[in-house]
């Protein structure tokens, strides 16, 4: 089959043979991708991976030893798990000490024509949701695991920083919880993406410090987690939505005495993204930059890497 | 000026004078009002209340020493608290001991030309939020307070008993959280309600026992309280949205046994509803059955009482 293949942070389009399905496993033909962030910064060098890389897929199962599922219009799980260690047992099985992720580690991704996931990773796609629409599932799982992870108020005030790719659908998603919402968005596309449903602005300079009651940092940066730490109450809650390059240097003292709660957070519940898509509730379509065959990824890459560029999506 | 009025359990169109704006107090013309259950409980005889019922309504703004007020189309709370007890300085102010509460217990309501209330208990109406739609803040606001008071996550499974009046903005309320929402409604109206919203009904001898992680009763019966508590799973949360007549005879042991959460819950926060409201992200207009005119208020009462009728509102 064809596939991307990243080798030395260098990414090609080649002929790659497909993974024969395990047991348990289905074989899946991959009907529309999505390049993101992660996938960015490994071409980039930041992680190290070699083999197929992405993660964000909706395709049709092919060949599965549960024939229920063939014929199956799917999306699946980024995290494969074990199942049996500690982590799997009690309800943290995102934390399973030997998962693997898709197209991230130890596991071929979805910027192929064909992928391998256990059936027990798979959701069913349904016929409400577009292709369109289902390539974001994994992307809003993400973004649920914060209503997920701490308790949103509807009379909250809370601070998103960052609007991209990610910050966008984070957005939709606290601003279901009717909690008084403003953004820092810097690119204009991103703002008037956010202002067509109703959300509110705010320039970096205009946050009042220590004036919310929960923010949401999904820059991954420095200056995006300075800002939020300034902003947070005491006694507020700090939502690290995003991994950041390195270590960086934080004053704790003041976070023992603002009596801050930080909350790292990453990856989300599946069937809530499905239920909101499904019931239009949350809609990603304005997001769609563009749309490549798979053997144009390279260009693909190029124009997500693109300042102010949302989701590019891959067609095999 | 003109209103409705009860005394004696009896219900009669008549003059009657506001009571004048006092300091601190707006005078409110009524632009539109709307009939609750508790209304039609007063007025069987439910509730002991002398004078002009009503507590959901927009108005606008007549006369007030404030004069950023004048003009201005607004929502009044329910509650007038005192702003100065325990309950009210430590956040718990609905729970003010000196409350009076809008056409329940101690002030005047507004099923009225004209009604006076502290400003400070005022919240401006967004243009784009239409009188039909600003109506329902009130009983939206009790809706809210479900995910005020409890952290629902998005892979909840969540029971809602009773789809009425109530029922209705509920699940609206709880389908924004992304949960896996299923509803006992019993009448037909009702039922198609939801199923426009993609709301999923389940039958109530089809409800699985101690399965739901969050149940909901907003039906205010013995019945409806018994379902739920066969429902929960343990260590599940039950919310009691709605009062109940006299005593319930309740097995503890049982509740002590599952460790279940019960948690009772009335009245919630304005300003998340207005936001609801004004993004369109909660629609209340299918639940009007009809508009009377004030003077026609014994038969818009007669109206609102019928089975499987939901929203009955009274322009004065």
């Amino acid at each position: 089959m064809k596939s991307l293949y990243l080798e030395n942070e260098t990414l090609s389009y080649k002929e790659n043979h497909p993974k024969p399905a395990q047991e348990g496993e289905a074989l899946i033909r991959v009907r529309l991708a999505g390049i993101c962030g992660t996938d960015l910064e490994m071409v980039r060098g930041y992680y190290p991976f070699l083999g197929v890389p992405g993660h964000e897929f909706v395709g049709e199962v092919v060949e599965s030893d549960d024939k229920s599922w063939v014929g199956q219009r799917v999306v699946g799980e980024i995290n494969v798990t074990c199942g049996a260690c500690d982590a799997c047992l009690n309800g943290r099985s995102s934390h399973c000490e030997t998962r693997t992720t898709l197209g991230i580690h130890n596991r071929d991704g979805i910027f192929a024509e064909y992928v391998t996931l256990p059936t027990r990773h798979l959701h069913r796609v349904p016929d409400s949701v577009s292709d369109e629409k289902a390539v974001f599932t994994e992307l809003l799982a993400a973004a649920l695991e914060i209503p997920q992870e701490v308790h949103i108020r509807p009379t909250d005030r809370i601070l998103l920083i960052g609007a991209g790719r990610f910050g966008q659908l984070i957005a939709q998603v606290l601003q279901l919880t009717g909690a008084d919402l403003s953004v820092v968005a810097r690119h204009p596309l991103q703002q008037n993406l956010l202002k067509e449903r109703g959300i509110k602005l705010i320039a970096g300079e205009a946050v009042e410090a220590k004036r919310w009651d929960v923010v949401v940092d999904a820059t991954g940066s420095a200056s995006g987690f300075e800002l939020a730490r300034q902003a947070i109450r005491p006694r507020g809650t700090l939502v690290m939505k995003s991994t950041y390059k390195g270590d960086m240097q934080v004053n704790f003292s003041s976070i023992v005495v603002d009596e801050i709660n930080i909350v790292g957070s990453r990856c989300g519940p599946f069937a809530p993204a499905l239920r909101l898509l499904a019931n239009g509730l949350i809609n990603p379509l304005g997001m769609i930059a563009d749309e490549y065959p798979l053997e144009d990824g390279l260009q693909a890459f190029e124009k997500a890497a693109e300042r102010g560029v949302l989701k590019v999506l891959l067609r095999p």
